[in-house]
């Protein structure tokens, strides 16, 4: 048992607690957790063991989960977790990336042995680490278990941070600050976009004199030129030329708590059609900062900026924010709240949205984001970080 | 269309036909692809993008595939792929992490459209980025395909590399002997953790003098002290001390393409049990690389391994190697050949290995391993790194 965590027991078990409330009310009473964020919340396992199948049985009736994952990485699970010796069950290397046999074999075979494998057994359906065989191997070889629907029920106990949560967050925040400066002095015509990369992954790593980051789920996306037309590229071979155009969506990271923050930066003069864009986004989004608040949905935050960018030049199709947190690759979102129409969702104070109207035009875009956390009267930004576009 | 792009179309088309001729072989006329590293491998098509449901769809009768993925993410398509605009097709925002909507509900109408919604279906049932739900809704949109089976039927199609491909694996070891040599300088008694993984990552980006280099699939795997017991740990926020030991599972990026590389390091005195284990698990790897030739099989090579260390104080359950290449997180293995028992795949020329005999006991680890390369004789190690434990 990890004699250092990372949170109180009492904390990790009231997040059990809140875990089980939900599978009660959805009529389970075995959930099986496969999404890396949810192992580490309910557990504090934390390792880079993600790429093989891994997870935790969380029954009604046991009070401790029971982790499983390949035997070698079951140290991990000693060393990190506060679980006890008895609830780690490590499987044998002949199941990895086998087409021989399946880790849910094993599972199923463990359920079998904890006398649940006849019960309701909840999957995360679309999580990245529950695969459509793992589902087939499941219902294959759990004739008498009912297999039921159990997508994001751990990532919506999660939607409300706690104040130590909120603690990470604001490190990471603190990292991220620095991150965005460590990127902004590095991008320059004549550098090498792939050495202004290392040194804003470098400032992740290094984080401040106080304290160390951890890496962030998403690596950083920092396109220039035409790569600026689209979401999610990232740094190429070549030198940055002055007129170039640099998005830079980052991230600090703490103990897997994220805080992302997004800026554009230009080389030179700015086109006046940037500028324009560049002051639509930030007006929505400040009239966005101002407006959030206990209270309202996600799709009244939407509506907000939809109004403040009326009349500009701005057109986006895409959502404008959504829960952050905890998480591992591919993704530091929740996959909860999101900022968009339809979403009915109420804010409540600890819950911690990135604000994120990004911008994919023909030819450029334009980022400008704020991590927040909701708080009993509005919002408050993580990060501070001059609101603007980063004239180089 | 890219106009640039890192093979040649001759390349990407004779990819696509080697691929058609397993789905022939198969009995599949469509498949479709989610894994990035075969998205990737068949178009070109690079971004961080996989967070969200995105793949290839290839048609038997079809001579493009068609990328389907986020519109915000479709002009990325446009930069990066070989496929001109008629085959990149972009969903709207309302399928993204939605309860109400799937993105596979957008895949089977594209299906439809395309006339293939009754076709033999093939999917990549067991990828991180087909989850039980796609199934689950591919099966329910498509009452009148028949859903097949096509798991790692690209991988085992970039099982042999090209000479282009070797290139910038090539490439890669150029970059991760650097790595190796900068971590192994910023680890020392007094510095803390993460400044060394700082510095370990932006030797990764930054590359050499003639090249940058891109991320990793796996972020740097360097645990100290009783953190080495376990294969998949990362930095904590410590200094470290001297008597540490601390091991290094690193590696190079070049375009997706990597160079795995592990190695071990001491502060201060080894321990005799230290010592004992590096010897023999240096002389296992030796002995591997000199019996590894086109015409031995997986298990093969695994067994001239156990016969190394038998008798040495060397204790591994866990497979010595594995299939290594193009890949996207949060794995660098291509998931095809392993070196294990019941490994009956035959070694042929241009295979790629990293033959991995990391082995974790109860109170310590060790690694040492190589990324190589089956030539017509014998095999060649991509890196140059002193194979011996690094001693500080």
């Amino acid at each position: 048992m990890n004699k250092d965590p990372l949170f109180s027991l009492s904390e990790y078990q009231a997040r059990l607690a809140r875990t089980k409330e939900a599978m009660y009310r959805q009529g389970l009473e075995v959930l099986l957790v496969s999404d890396p964020a949810n192992i580490n919340y309910l557990s504090g396992y934390d390792g880079w063991s993600f790429y093989v199948h891994q997870g935790l049985l969380v029954l009604m009736d046991l009070e401790e989960p029971v982790w499983f994952g390949r035997m070698q990485d079951s140290n991990g699970a000693r060393l990190t977790s506060w679980l006890q010796d008895q609830s780690i069950r490590g499987y044998q290397d002949h199941f990895v990336q086998s087409n021989l046999r399946h880790p849910m074999d094993f599972v199923a075979s463990l359920l079998a042995e904890l006398g649940a494998d006849r019960r309701r057994l909840g999957v995360e359906t679309d999580n990245y680490y529950f695969s459509g065989q793992c589902l087939k191997s499941l219902t294959q070889n759990l004739p008498q278990a009912t297999i039921l629907d159990a997508n994001l029920l751990v990532n919506w106990v999660r939607l409300v941070k706690s104040p130590a949560e909120i603690g990470y967050m604001r490190q990471a925040a603190r990292i991220v600050e620095r991150v965005m400066a460590k990127a902004a002095e590095s991008i320059r015509a004549g550098a090498r976009e792939g050495d202004a990369a290392g040194e804003t992954v470098k400032a992740q790593l290094s984080g401040t004199d106080e304290f160390t980051g951890d890496y962030a789920s998403i690596m950083p996306i920092m396109p220039s030129g035409i790569r600026t037309s689209t979401a999610h590229l990232s740094w190429v071979d070549r030198r940055y030329e002055t007129g170039d155009l640099v998005l830079l969506e980052l991230a600090g990271n703490k103990h897997r708590y994220h805080a992302p923050l997004s800026r554009t930066l230009i080389i030179g003069q700015a086109p006046a059609a940037l500028e324009e864009v560049a002051k639509g986004v930030i007006g929505g989004l400040e009239a966005v900062l101002d407006f959030i608040r206990p209270g309202v949905t996600g799709e009244e935050v939407e509506g907000r900026w939809r109004r403040a960018i009326s009349g500009t030049k701005v057109v986006k199709e895409s959502r404008m924010g959504y829960a952050f947190g905890l998480n591992y690759p591919p993704d530091w979102g929740e996959h909860t709240v999101s900022l968009r129409p339809g979403d009915k969702n109420v804010l409540e104070p600890g819950m911690t949205i990135h604000v994120m109207p990004g911008v994919w035009l023909d030819d450029f875009g334009f980022e400008c984001s704020e991590p927040i956390v909701v708080t009993e009267t509005g919002c408050e930004c993580l990060a501070s970080f001059p609101r603007e576009l980063i004239r180089k």
